[in-house]
């Protein structure tokens, strides 16, 4: 005989009973805390991100959104040189990928991903209830594909999360082209590195790829949950065929327009923060911490002894928040989020 | 040989390439239009979201927002008596109905709802690639469940939309008392009728039923996308298993809040609209319509000679917008939205 719990599970799906849900970084309430650990930008939003926000007419929210985001993806359209088809706006990069695991992933489907990288990924496949099919990064976090490996969705963050390194353009191409899959390639970092995958997506010949950005890092904006792909026209209508009605409310379009209405901002931002992120770096090699060349607005750094999960909790007492993935290829590493520089400097008196 | 556009076509899942997505009401750009097409409020927002979105701090944007929304759920579970962990929050109702088609339906699974009701749900039913189980209401929109009808989800819109008529609550019970599956009910126009589910769905014995609310309608938050979900501690935490990460923006949280902490405001515009309703609904009558008694904050009403399509057409040349289903139980009514006093007068004059 089944008991009441049982009854109830029956009607939740397997693998959604037996799925362990991501863990994000935590959000501390104290606002003492130094907070390097979700890599948010140090800098608030753009001027004009703040005057559209304080003329944002209230009425306006009793009408429903635009369902199809067209002037931000006008504007997309622009920055990038391509055609609106080319482009969708989602609630966060987060919605985006689950809405690829949905488009491109058959039933019993595989996703495809490098470890390590971002950890939502075998998540968004268990939600999927497809096969998790990673492949392990090498020591140096390059990577080499096994023979006849295939999956229907390939999910690459570039610049790769937590290493911060920057598979090169090329390295990226030769593996799209011979991927039978989609590929995303996740540019979340992107604005903090020195080359991007744009023009690759948007090259005549490209079937299977599609890039990602979000304002969440570069942008200030990760409060707004604004993100967006760019890519193939049928890639795109696909994704716009299954996504929610209105994915995206009246103040993020108008607040996330803005934003992308005055990248010279993040730009100077991106400088402010590159530049700290190399005095940070050199101090810890200084101290003789081995650190990946981050192209990223975080650090992926092991103290001399590799003992990081110390360094971690010690920061922690000092109410410094960073993050530590446990593990044989990460676990000698803290992935420091790039603050201000008062911040940094908080964080190397403590180490 | 593949041409190209079949290349790029096996990348896309079988029950995406054939789906027909779902049509939106129009949003049309000139304001000279009136809108009775999509059931929003022609009220605007509480005072109080006007006075949280001129406060909110833009710099609160560059950190993410709490993934698990706990203030809100605070709120709503105060409003409700029920715990925080029975309440869900999510992107519209659309989310969170995205999220209980793939928590509570197995590949190969049934979605149960009833014709005519939201014409979403077959919609969400392809997506997640189930099979579509309806069933007919009778001619007077009262429901006869088939013998032997399963379904892994039934999704009850009550008061019914685009009928605006009320199943009475213990109709409702009755049928999820029986039913193996789960059930949701939602209840996005229930502001504006004379009763609703919530004590049924947090009565001890309830192991199946959800209650969806949404802000969308009575309060006037449409443009803001904020809908929630009430009901058994197993099913909403299967839904929280499976949620984007970060599903609620910083704003939307802050201004949704803002509109459940000044019920009196929305009441008190819930009574403007229910009074315009009737003295609409009598004006229609007198003039030989048939007039469903409405529920909700429109009308499903029927022109003497059943051309409602003309009727739909007429008042579009004439700049109202309203909305016209085709089909057979649907084809002799117009949808339309309760205006304001002057809107609807404005309708009655082309009539």
């Amino acid at each position: 005989m089944q008991s009441p719990q049982d009854w109830k599970c029956l009607m939740i799906c397997k693998n959604v009973r037996s799925l362990q849900a991501y863990t994000p970084g935590e959000q501390p309430h104290d606002n003492s805390v130094i907070k390097l650990n979700t890599n948010e930008n140090p800098y608030p939003p753009s001027p004009m991100v703040r005057a559209a926000l304080s003329t944002f007419n209230c009425e306006r929210l009793r009408l429903y959104p635009d369902p199809v985001c067209m002037r931000v993806r006008e504007r997309i359209a622009t920055i990038h040189g391509c055609s609106v088809e080319q482009v969708f706006v989602g609630n966060g990069s987060d919605e985006i990928l689950a809405l690829c695991t949905r488009a491109f992933v058959e039933h019993k489907g595989a996703v495809g991903y490098f470890e390590p990288s971002y950890s939502l990924y075998p998540v968004l496949s268990d939600i999927r209830a497809a096969r998790r099919h990673p492949v392990d990064l090498n020591p140096d976090f390059s990577w080499r594909m096994p023979a006849d490996y295939a999956a229907d969705l390939f999910l690459i963050t570039n610049p790769n999360a937590p290493t911060s390194l920057l598979h090169s353009i090329s390295t990226i191409a030769d593996f799209c082209s011979e991927f039978a899959g989609v590929v995303v390639v996740d540019e979340a970092y992107v604005d903090f590195a020195d080359c991007n995958c744009m023009s690759l997506v948007l090259a005549q010949n490209n079937r299977n790829t599609l890039v990602m950005r979000t304002l969440s890092k570069s942008f200030s904006l990760a409060g707004l949950r604004f993100g967006y792909a760019v890519g193939p026209v049928e890639l795109i209508t696909a994704l716009y065929k299954i996504k929610d009605s209105y994915n995206m409310d009246a103040l993020a379009l108008e607040l996330g327009l803005a934003a992308l209405n005055d990248l010279e901002y993040m730009r100077a931002n991106v400088e402010r923060i590159t530049a700290t992120r190399q005095s940070l770096t050199n101090a810890l090699l200084q101290r003789g911490w081995r650190v990946c060349e981050s192209q990223t607005n975080f650090l992926f750094a092991s103290p001399p002894d590799g003992d990081a999960r110390r360094v971690f909790e010690l920061l922690k007492e000092h109410k410094i928040y960073t993050r530590y993935f446990p593990g044989e290829t990460t676990g000698e590493y803290l992935r420091i989020t790039v603050g201000t520089g008062e911040q940094c400097d908080a964080l190397l008196e403590v180490i």
